[in-house]
């Protein structure tokens, strides 16, 4: 950011000069780094998705001209069909980051707090920030656990992060199920970002709660980051929220190259749970690596693992890999500033890893 | 919209009961129909676009797989080498409407009433709900031109869209710059969505004025609707506050295909002005034929042209041109509620609408 002279902040809304924005995860530019540090996917998207924006290119790169579909009817009919729910119950985004943007705006501007972890994605503060949310963070169990039992209390709505992130650990579809039941007047968003790894999706239990919004993402199972499609599964009374602000900000938020790229993913299942599995027996092997290195490592259910080694002081360790070429995330945060979050790679990008700790920097 | 009851209602942030979202214009899938109707361009864009997204295809389709870089600075560089500013001038976004809504944001949230004419473009009466943004409309004068006097007035900011949408009419550099010498301390924004048909752009007097924001589009005279591609060019203390906003609200909002189709536009110089100069040759042409049939047309320097006939009601002749299988855009509105706007067709399309009007309409 550019010095700002008091003067020249003038022009800005005074709200604004308050804002702390989100930091996203460092993209560096050099050669031979192994990136483990945003939870990218290791594997390349469907071919088929390549398929389908050459065939954008041949058939109809005419239409670049036109608008897109403002209301992506393909791609809803695509997610809808996958996640097998009834188009009605569908809403699409620019990333899961627009997707939570607006159900923030949509549901939690109200005067009661929101309840979200203290340790859960950095950007739902960001948020609340944005849209003045009166929100309240409440603590992670000494495990780095939800405890659902800790959310009932009087509040204008719930977010939970399901696994949740950086921690990786999953709730189990009954503890979602508490947490509505204890909610009925307020909307409980869980954000599933990372549920293709072998958590267990509240998707079906939209059908049964009219207080549900469930929040997935492309970017992490369908390998689509570059991509920027998010979406989110609810009664059509809510969708129909998310509708209106969507409309009052920005119709067409998916381009015409996004939309037919994600309809391809979303129609290659097999590709999608092949994939998926690669990244659990990758993850599964990773953690019995770190773990005989003598790491502690949290179970997860992510395409991430959240460890500690209490012999070395994890701000460290994260310079060391540095130094060698491999970046992880390191939050230096209270309780969490002596943990590294690390993304699933390739078999052999793990290897890399485990084999810099042991020979380079713990040998 | 689904029809939601009283009680469905409770879960809808209070503020959002009473949003009244942007209608977009309609984008209508039927056969050989002729579609004036959203300031399109007739033509595809540059070829080099298809085959910057081509080779997205052919070298870097594994990179989908990861985020695409959060300032877009490739785009960014594209823009302001085209624009003759530095990197440092320039906020990307997701479509002008993205943009526009940042601007809302970062500058406009504040006690004293923003100005806007009272008929321009109807996305910002919706930004100003959405934000709760205090605005006053100031009428356009009785030849629907925008008179800089009566903007004299104190405010907290001020958007104006130069050429103004829906009239066509823009104001020369000479009358913005004395609206941004009358509001030294507060954000002075023009909207040039269509300003590369033949107006002026303020992009010339941001070095001077430190509360000038210029915002532009590639959806129209780029012919890239289909890819939501906006910015916009200021003071870098400005920017700063762009960013800020953006930073709050969605990192990524820019996909890997558009960054690629967008910069390989804004480089090729050639065919965008080739491509313009045929618009307004063709708008001008139009304007003759219309006049000739008893049309009043506001003199136009957009993409579009804002047209009325004394001899008969707009709303029936846009209805009668619809059952032709010709889409043109009719507001219900008062003071406009006369006239049809006309976005300009290829020749063979113009001409396909005089002759609709004096064979089966008219004659």
């Amino acid at each position: 950011m550019p010095n700002i002279t008091p003067e020249q902040m003038r022009f800005w809304s005074p709200s604004v000069r308050e804002l702390e924005p989100y930091v996203p995860g460092e993209q560096p530019k050099i050669q031979n780094l192994l990136k483990l540090n945003t939870n990218e996917n290791p594997y390349p998207p469907s071919p088929k998705v390549v398929a389908a924006v050459q065939a954008v290119l041949e058939n109809s790169a005419d239409a670049l001209r036109l608008y897109p579909d403002p209301d992506a009817s393909a791609l809803k009919q695509a997610i809808a069909k996958q996640q097998n729910v009834a188009v009605e119950n569908v809403f699409v985004g620019n990333g899961s980051d627009e997707v939570l943007a607006h159900i923030y705006k949509a549901f939690f501007v109200r005067d009661e707090p929101i309840l979200s972890p203290d340790i859960s994605y950095s950007f739902y503060p960001v948020y609340s920030q944005f849209f003045a949310v009166n929100s309240k963070q409440i603590a992670l169990n000494e495990d780095f656990e939800i405890d659902i039992a800790d959310y009932k209390q009087a509040n204008g709505g719930v977010i939970i992060a399901n696994p949740n992130a950086p921690t990786s650990i999953a709730l189990p579809l009954t503890k979602i199920e508490e947490l509505l039941v204890a909610n009925p007047d307020r909307v409980v968003v869980i954000d599933e970002a990372y549920v293709d790894f072998g958590a267990e999706s509240a998707v079906t239990l939209v059908e049964k709660y009219d207080n549900l919004v469930v929040c997935q993402t492309t970017s992490k199972s369908r390998s689509l980051a570059g991509l920027r499609v998010g979406f989110a599964i609810a009664q059509p009374h809510l969708i129909a929220a998310l509708e209106a602000v969507k409309n009052s900000f920005n119709s067409y938020p998916i381009d015409r190259f996004a939309i037919a790229a994600a309809v391809a993913s979303f129609e290659d299942q097999a590709y999608f749970e092949a994939q998926n599995q690669k990244v659990i027996a990758s993850r599964d092997k990773l953690t019995a690596q770190l773990t005989n290195l003598g790491f502690k490592v949290l179970p997860s259910k992510a395409n991430f693992i959240f460890a500690t080694l209490p012999s070395n002081d994890a701000g460290e360790l994260a310079s060391k890999l540095r130094e060698q070429g491999i970046i992880v995330r390191y939050f230096n945060k209270p309780r969490i500033n002596q943990f590294l979050r690390i993304t699933i790679g390739t078999d052999e990008q793990n290897q890399r890893l485990v084999d810099t700790l042991k020979n380079d920097i713990l040998g």
